[in-house]
């Protein structure tokens, strides 16, 4: 093999450590080179034969941004149960103006992943063209997501029962003789929000009792405003940092939590049993969520899924300081 | 270049389209058959040049978890910061075993990763060998680390200065009347643990006021436990968790914050001004850290640096209402 790697050498013009290097797929060498070094070895007639064993073990994770606690839970999951199966997790966050969903394709094809994990991906919003998750399925990359699903895309969807959630939170207050609920969710094209506001108005409530702002604590705290002004004593959020920014709106007004007005969030994120008062929230099944994605993804890139299914993951209420009896 | 591309696709046993999109350095084509479509295109003499364009647009970024806010609100920003660039993040969780530092020369050299930004990786720990840091230094991958320097691997070394933490939470609880000052710190093997005892017994402690747990709520709580029994009226925490910990183990013995105890935290993650009380806090510059790292990144890439430095980055003592006059 010494005469063959110093013919390779000279024909590629590197030294025969880079052609090593190269043949054993050991890292350092740059693309370029390497790619030399394999086109020498062929003109040569010499087999390489390269396996992409390294690359075959790499797992992508898209999210759309780690500053929402939920999100980094999510990737923090993945990134244990993929170590665990012996997989290297590439997370790439999906950021504001999308650009790592719409670099997806090339960025996944120059990566050489055999599979993908998306977390609240764009296929959860409406006004989103699904062109680039097809995009996957024609080039073969396996798909698994979570909390989007797609008519059009193949993958294995699982999914947040959000319509659960809301029920839940709902026989929670009502429960505490609460009537005037008011639901604050994010924008009306995202999937979880058309489920949770479908479920709210199947128990009852009409349009009046819901208002969409955004996911955020500024967006909680200016739909609770809404939702208080109009006399409601107790409001469901879309997410826990809403939930935050609808307490602190009932805090600036002089309202007491739970005495006049109760809260109850979703996700369950890190920090909530910290809170003032401590967080009611409906828990996300966040591990069941990332330990199924995993053994959907393992089980795809064994043998892709005959057909796409969407699995609902059923959630649970914790009860902590924030709800308690309608005034 | 048709003809070519047949008689490549002929000789690689592959359709034409695969042949074009390797030599165009497209997605969809796995490594072996990309490299098959290589081989037999020098085989043919066909020059291909294959540039390495898409590859050298990728950081890595290393982060011990994603569970702690603060590591969170890092590599969020460096997403933001890499993408405004044009680059795409490779973000790689560390995790408990270190699966990802262990395998990083690995992992990088078959992602091509021209450059690495790790933060709080373990050259801030002096039980680790630096021999992976030093692997990226031999292969020619700039490196950038944020929160931990060691003194033989080549870098950009950009620090919160720990000891002006210290000072800072010092300075404002000795303003306050309290002269029973604890220190809750992390494990002393870390070298941000090291450099906030130091300042913190430079200003006149003893080391009976120090206590080394570890940086999670459960060891602010029981480092909290052994400074109150030992009749400390102020806390300064080494993490913002150990001070929601530290918190909870004052109101578990009926003690009120701040009229009886004061806690200071450290990092002033995401949701700190929602705990009760909100928390006085430290605030690490992570924005202007991230944006030095990112900038010494591209500008390592372009000219690598003659010598490595450590700069120290000034952080913010930000009072909220967890800490109060002395009783």
């Amino acid at each position: 093999m010494i005469a063959r790697l110093a013919d390779i050498a000279a024909a590629a013009g590197v030294s025969t450590a880079t052609v090593s290097r190269v043949l054993n797929d050991r890292p350092g060498v740059a693309q370029a080179t390497r790619n030399q070094v394999l086109v020498a070895a062929g003109r040569l007639g010499i087999p390489t034969g390269q396996p992409s064993a390294a690359r075959d073990r790499h797992v992508a994770v898209l999210i759309p941004e780690l500053g929402n606690p939920t999100f980094a839970a999510f990737a923090n999951e993945l990134s244990l149960l993929l170590s665990a199966a012996g997989r290297v997790m590439l997370l790439l966050v999906i950021g504001p103006s999308r650009t790592a969903e719409e670099q997806m394709p090339d960025v996944l094809g120059g990566l050489d992943v055999p599979g993908v994990i998306s977390v609240s991906g764009t296929l959860a919003d409406e006004l989103s063209s699904p062109e680039r998750y097809l995009g996957l399925n024609r080039a073969g990359i396996q798909l698994v997501s979570i909390n989007a699903w797609h008519p059009e895309v193949t993958g294995s969807f699982l999914s947040t029962d959000d319509a659960a959630s809301v029920a839940q939170s709902v026989a929670h207050l009502r429960s505490l003789g609460h009537t005037r609920i008011g639901l604050a969710v994010g924008q009306r094209r995202f999937q979880p929000t058309q489920r949770k506001v479908k479920a709210f108005l199947d128990l009852g409530f009409d349009e009046s009792s819901v208002v969409s702002t955004f996911f955020t604590g500024e967006g909680g705290q200016s739909a609770a405003a809404r939702l208080l002004d109009a006399g409601h004593t107790a409001i469901v959020c879309g997410s826990d940092v809403m939930a935050l920014g609808a307490m602190r709106e009932a805090r600036s007004r002089g309202l007491d939590i739970p005495g006049d007005v109760s809260v109850v969030g979703f996700d369950d994120s890190a920090l909530m049993p910290f809170t003032a008062p401590a967080l009611t929230t409906v828990r996300q099944p966040v591990a069941a969520l990332c330990r199924a994605a995993v053994d959907a993804l393992l089980s795809a890139l064994e043998r892709p899924p005959a057909e796409s299914t969407e699995m609902l993951f059923h959630p649970d209420l914790i009860i902590r300081q924030s709800t308690g009896p309608a005034a």
